[in-house]
C-alpha cells in the first residue's frame, strides 16, 4: 500500500509543469516527477525550447541526488516523446533509466506521433497508466493542442469595461478604467502569450507598444527570463505609420494586409525598416480573413494569442467564430450610455445572444476578473457554421 | 472566565433578528438573546409590526424553558424602545426582569429617542456594553435606519444585463437575460422590500403585475407569512391604463404624478377604481421630482424600496444621487451592441464617470450576482451636490 494515489503525483508534476508558463513557447508546458514507494526521488520541467525536456530533467535531479531511478514510476504531464527533435526522445530516456512505470496525464495531441511514445515504452515491457487528470494536463497546454489539433492558436480576447459594457467614452478616452491591479495582470496575461493581436485602429489611435512589461521583484513571473511576444497588427489597407512604436524591434512584430488593397511604395517603405507584412485573402465582410491570418500564426508556431483591441475588431473575431476566451476585467464604475461597447455586435433579436460559460471570478484590486467561453465553441459550430446557425 | 465573548452572542442575535427579514416592516428587524454564564437561557426576534418585541418574546422563551433571567446578560442587536408604542417598553421589560447587563449593537437611529432606552437601563443600575458588532447590526436595518435618520427609504436598484452591459434588445425584448435561479433571487428581494418602485414606460411596455411569487417550498421565505410589497409607478402625466395589472390590489398600489401635468377625468377614472395618486412637483429636469416622491414613501413608513425599471428612470435615479445600491444579475451572453444600455447616462469625459464601490459577488445558477454602491454616497455629495462636483 502506498500512502498516495496518482492524482497525488499528477498534481505534483502539473505544478512543475507551471512553472514553464511564461518560457516554453512553441513547446509545450510539461512536467515530471519519478516517485519510489512513497518518496518523490526526482523532479524536472520543460523550462525552454531546446533545452532538456521535464522527464530528462527529472532524471538529472534523481541521479544529482544519488537516487536509483530503477523499479521508479514517472508521472509526466504530457505523453513522452518518441522522436529525435532538438533533443533526444525522452521514452528512450526513461527506457534506459529502468523505470517500471509511466504515467501520463494526456496523450500527445499532435495526431501524427499521438501514442507512438507510450507504445514504445509499453514494448519495452514498462506498465503505462493514463490518463490521469486529463482536463487538468490539457489546461495547461490549450494553445499547444489547439495548434496542433486544429492548425490555430488559442485566441484570448482581453478587455477592459466598465460594470455597463463600456471599453471607452465616445471621445475614445480610455485611461485607466481599470485599477493598477489588473493591469499588472494584464502583464502577465502578455507574457504568457506567444502573440498579442490588435488592429490599426488601436494603433493609430494610441500607438501602444504592447510589450510585456514586469518589475523585477514581480511575484509571479521572473523579469529576467520574461519574452517579448510577437505583435501583430490587423491592417487590411496598410495603413500603419513606419515609426508607429508596436514595430519596433522589428524582429517581434508583423502587419497583416490584403495585398490588393496596399500600396506598393509603403510596402517598400516598410519592408526597409524591416518591418514583415503578411498577406491574407479578403474574407467575405471585404476585410482580411481573420482565420488566414491565425493559420498562418499557428503554422509560425504561434500557440497562445491575446487579443487587445477595440470593440470592432474584438466583435469580428467574435463572429469569425475564432474567440476562444474571453477575459474581462470589469472597473466598479459606470461609464454611461454614450459610451463605447464592448463588441461591436449588432444582434436584432434575443435568440441571436452568444451564449457564454463563465469558467472564473476573481478579484484583482477593485476590479472583477471574469473568464468566459463562448459556447459555439462547445456546441457544433463546425458542422453547421456560426453566421448560419447561431444558437 | 467565560468561553464565548460578546461578539459570539451578538452574532447569534443577528441570525435571530435575521429571521425577520421578510416580515417585520415597518419595524426594524432585531434579535435578543439572554445568557447565564456560558448558557443561552432565552432568544427570540421581533417578528411583525404590532407583535411582542424582540426582547420580550427572549424573556417569555426563558420563563417557557423555566430559565431564572435575573442577573442574566441580555444581547440585543438594536437599543431597547423606551417609550411605549403598540406594545409597551423593552427597557422596561428587561429592568422588571432583573438582568444584570445590556449589551447593544446599535442605538437607536431615530434621532428623538436615540440613546434614552440605554439611559432607562443604566439608571436602573443594569451594566450598558456596546455598541457590539454594529456595523452587522446597521446592516439588518439599512431602510429603517435611513428612513429614520434622513427621511428617506434605502433604494436598491436591480438590473438584469448581459455581460456587455446590455438590458434588453433594440426592439425592446428582454425575456429571460438571467436564469431560473437570479430570477428566484429577485422574488426574495422583492418579498423584503416594502415597495416596488418603477416607471410607466415599463407598465406601458411590459403591464407586469410585479407581485412576490414565492413557491411553497422556498428554502428561505416562507410562503405562508410573505408581504406583498407596495407597487409604485412613476407616471409624470398619468399615463396609466386603469386595467393596468400592476395597480391591483389598488391597496397595495400608488402613482405619483405632477398634478398640472395630468388630464381630471383620467384622474376620476383611476380614483373611482381605487387607485391611489400621489403627486410630486417637477423637478428641475422638468419631470417629476424622484427625491419628493421617495420623501413621501419615507413619510408613509417604507424603508426599502426596491427600484425595477428601464434605463430612462434608473438612470434618472442614479443621477439625481438616489441610489444605495445596485445589484445587478449578470447573464453569460452577449446581447450586441444595438441592445439597450445599463443605465441612460449621458456622460462625456472618463472623470465623470460613476464610481463604485464592490459589495459582493456570487453565482446564482449561470449568472452573476454583484451588488455595488455608487461612490457618491460615501462622499460629499451632501455638501456639495451631485450634478456640481461629480467624482
Amino acid at each position: 500500500m502506498t500512502l498516495y494515489n496518482h492524482e497525488y503525483w499528477m498534481a505534483k508534476a502539473i505544478q512543475l509543469a507551471q512553472k514553464g508558463r511564461y518560457t516554453t513557447h512553441p513547446n509545450p508546458r510539461v512536467g515530471c516527477v519519478l516517485v519510489k514507494g512513497d518518496q518523490l526521488i526526482g523532479q524536472g520541467f520543460h523550462l525552454k525550447a531546446g533545452e532538456a525536456h521535464a522527464e530528462v530533467n527529472a532524471l538529472n535531479d534523481a541521479k544529482k541526488n544519488s537516487q536509483d531511478v530503477k523499479g521508479a514510476t514517472a508521472y509526466v504531464t504530457l505523453e513522452p516523446c518518441s522522436h529525435q527533435g532538438k533533443t533526444p526522445p525522452c521514452a528512450d530516456a526513461l527506457i534506459k533509466a529502468g523505470v517500471a512505470c509511466v504515467v501520463f496525464g494526456m496523450q500527445d495531441p499532435n495526431p501524427e506521433v499521438s501514442g507512438r511514445g507510450l507504445a514504445k515504452i509499453k514494448k519495452a515491457g514498462i506498465e503505462v497508466i493514463g490518463p490521469i487528470q486529463e482536463l487538468e494536463c490539457e489546461a495547461l497546454n490549450h494553445g499547444f493542442i489547439k495548434r496542433m489539433t486544429e492548425g490555430l492558436p488559442y485566441i484570448r480576447v482581453k478587455l477592459a469595461m466598465s460594470l455597463d459594457g463600456r471599453t471607452a467614452m465616445e471621445s475614445g478616452e480610455s485611461q485607466w478604467i481599470t485599477g493598477p491591479e489588473a493591469r499588472l495582470d494584464v502583464q502577465r496575461l502578455r507574457a504568457q502569450s506567444d502573440a498579442i493581436v490588435t488592429g490599426i485602429g488601436s494603433v493609430l489611435a494610441d500607438n501602444p507598444s504592447m510589450t510585456v512589461r514586469i518589475d523585477s521583484d514581480d511575484q509571479e513571473v521572473d523579469s529576467k527570463t520574461v519574452r517579448q511576444p510577437l505583435r501583430v497588427v490587423m491592417d487590411t489597407a496598410l495603413s500603419i505609420v513606419p515609426d508607429a512604436k508596436i514595430l519596433y524591434p522589428t524582429s517581434q512584430a508583423c502587419v497583416f494586409s490584403v495585398e490588393e488593397d496596399i500600396e506598393a511604395e509603403h510596402l517598400n517603405v516598410l519592408n526597409k525598416k524591416g518591418v514583415k507584412v503578411r498577406f491574407s485573402p479578403r474574407g467575405d465582410d471585404g476585410r482580411l480573413d481573420l482565420l488566414d491570418a491565425m493559420e498562418q500564426l499557428a503554422d509560425a508556431g504561434i500557440n497562445d494569442v491575446l487579443l487587445e483591441t477595440g470593440s470592432a475588431l474584438a466583435g469580428s473575431f467574435l463572429q469569425a467564430g475564432l474567440v476562444d476566451e474571453i477575459t474581462v476585467y470589469m472597473a466598479p464604475k459606470l461609464l454611461g450610455s454614450s459610451a463605447r461597447p464592448l463588441f461591436q455586435l449588432p444582434l436584432e433579436a434575443m435568440d441571436e445572444a452568444v451564449e457564454l460559460t463563465l469558467k472564473s471570478v476573481r478579484q484583482v484590486g477593485q476590479d472583477l476578473r471574469l473568464v468566459y467561453q463562448p459556447t459555439y465553441l462547445e456546441e457544433d459550430f463546425e458542422e453547421d457554421g456560426f453566421d448560419e446557425d447561431e444558437e
